[in-house]
């Protein structure tokens, strides 16, 4: 991958650049640069336009430009899920903004996790000779690469594939699941359950190595019998509210905001009130539940906005590619009422 | 508008098209027709592959294809909110999923509502020379149309321009309430409430009118006392319990699926159950929250794969235009446990 810095060049001038240095709109330069027929354009804005044009070196057609370069300003993003979570959504728009900001566009394809589709969008990307492809899934996983994508600069976001030899940028399990024990601790809680998925993943083993590691670092010995494993949905917590208040424990970590929403339905049939029985925190941010149960749930966030940001200054170069093929993005905490 | 039929010609072949001609893979053709060095190909494969660009007439730089045709093969999709709910995924989705059939690509674009990424957006896609443009906003309402956009072809989708001239798809809001209402009826409720958002939206004033003249059809009089306006969210839900309560309606129709959701959590509060007590439909089908409320709750959903495949159809004439400025897509049940 190269590291050089990709510099807002003539060559990634913008019909808008134009408008702002014109002081005029966007469809004014449209107009002027394209010769619209039948439209009216003041003398004034014309000359302002084509002097802006001449001074900044806009061409005024992005494919021809592109084909004159031998390269194109695409970058390719292939995403998993878009039509089923916001977090795909995120990462779009995480990768959008830097790619917008480095004189690139975004060409977007969702699979829905379908091969075929996959082979077609990668095709198609390659087709519009892309710069490189974000090749990213909704949960971090390990995958195996599809092999097209070798033909380009790859970046995997929010999965990685050992000995792929391709940079990777997934959420740091273990430090969320550090954070998380830790918004719990603070707050004096000393008996701490870990409702934890039984899907084998990054994320179970992530973010009980970070649960584990905050209540060492706090000076309490590991109680495997708080460990209860868990369906990583709203039926999951509820199931596991009985053996929850058998426990003694006074606050739990939730897998995930769904189960946390399961225990909460769960821990109101027991006549508990959160956080003032028992607090509760849950993993992931999915807004629309952990920001409107009762109460507010607080949580750890998934970077996903972040890591297609990251995704693509690591594809273009302009943040460094430093050694670690899998880099970890934080998880920070988003504290609400259920604490 | 055109209302021409586009089917798949010499000029909309892919790289999986010669792929599936020659029986070979996708990364075998792209190293073959782009005589990638260091690659080995047996010469049976490489001679199928020759074979199948010439009988399909493949062209191998999707960008060269496009300037000697002069308009591409690129259709541009504007959203607004596609990091924050999974609704403007699932019209990407339905977009895309018609755009491929066609032989196009999207070029999709977040705007997070802001006016200027949304016109940083508008010039990008016509830099791109786009068949057209999709204007979608995430939920259903009056837009005032980017001047923009009035150089290319363009559809409204879930949202709408009075006096624009331009094609809009919405949601057929009264048809969805009339809907509610009837799975209400259809398990024998009479007495029948409705918690009604707020804002003033066409989501407002349809849903009322398909309630009203379900109630009508099955020769109940209206009753202005049964409906309750609330906040459109969980909150709103929640504070109408004891109002709802007070009513003596044996069912409830809610304005959406997180005002069901916190009317849930009221009504637990209060000791009933759902729907042996009362029975719940939400609107939205948002199915992090239905299909994982305790009991799963029935509801109507929004139609957002539909509008974007919709809109795809007929901006490119594969569907014709009708004569309706505005056209309505039906909202279907979707059936859980809370009836």
């Amino acid at each position: 991958m190269s590291t050089s810095e990709h510099s807002r060049s003539a060559a990634t001038v913008t019909m808008r650049d134009v408008a702002k240095a014109a002081g005029v709109s966007v469809t004014t330069v449209s107009h002027v640069v394209n010769e619209k027929p039948g439209v009216r354009i003041g003398e004034e804005a014309r000359r302002r336009v084509h002097e802006a044009v001449a001074e900044l070196g806009y061409r005024t057609n992005a494919l021809a430009k592109t084909l004159s370069e031998g390269s194109s300003r695409f970058i390719g993003l292939v995403a998993d899920a878009i039509a089923t979570t916001p977090f795909a959504g995120q990462i779009i728009q995480g990768a959008q903004d830097q790619a917008w900001k480095h004189g690139y566009v975004l060409l977007v394809a969702n699979t829905d996790g379908n091969r075929a589709a996959e082979d077609e969008a990668i095709a198609m990307m390659l087709e519009h000779q892309v710069r490189g492809i974000l090749y990213s899934t909704w949960y971090h996983r390990e995958i195996q690469v599809p092999d097209a994508l070798h033909q380009t600069d790859t970046v995997l976001v929010d999965c990685f594939a050992r000995g792929s030899g391709l940079p990777a940028l997934v959420p740091d399990e273990e430090q969320g699941g550090r954070t998380a024990a830790e918004e719990l601790l603070a707050a004096g809680h000393r008996r701490i359950a870990f409702i934890n998925t039984t899907t084998p993943s990054p994320a179970r083993t992530g973010r009980l190595a970070g649960y584990r590691s905050a209540l060492e670092a706090a000076g309490i010995a590991f109680d495997e019998s708080l460990v209860f494993p868990a369906a990583p949905e709203q039926k999951g917590g509820y199931a596991a509210a009985p053996r929850l208040l058998a426990s003694g424990a006074t606050a739990v970590f939730c897998h995930n905001d769904r189960v946390a929403m399961g225990l909460y339905d769960g821990l109101r049939e027991h006549g508990l009130r959160v956080p003032d029985d028992i607090a509760v925190i849950g993993f992931d941010n999915q807004e629309v539940i952990s920001a409107h149960l009762s109460p507010p749930l607080s949580t750890v966030a998934l970077p996903h906005y972040e890591l297609g940001a990251a995704g693509v200054r690591l594809l273009i170069g302009a943040e460094p590619s430093s050694e670690p093929e899998v880099r970890r993005i934080a998880c920070p905490p988003v504290r609400r009422d259920s604490i």
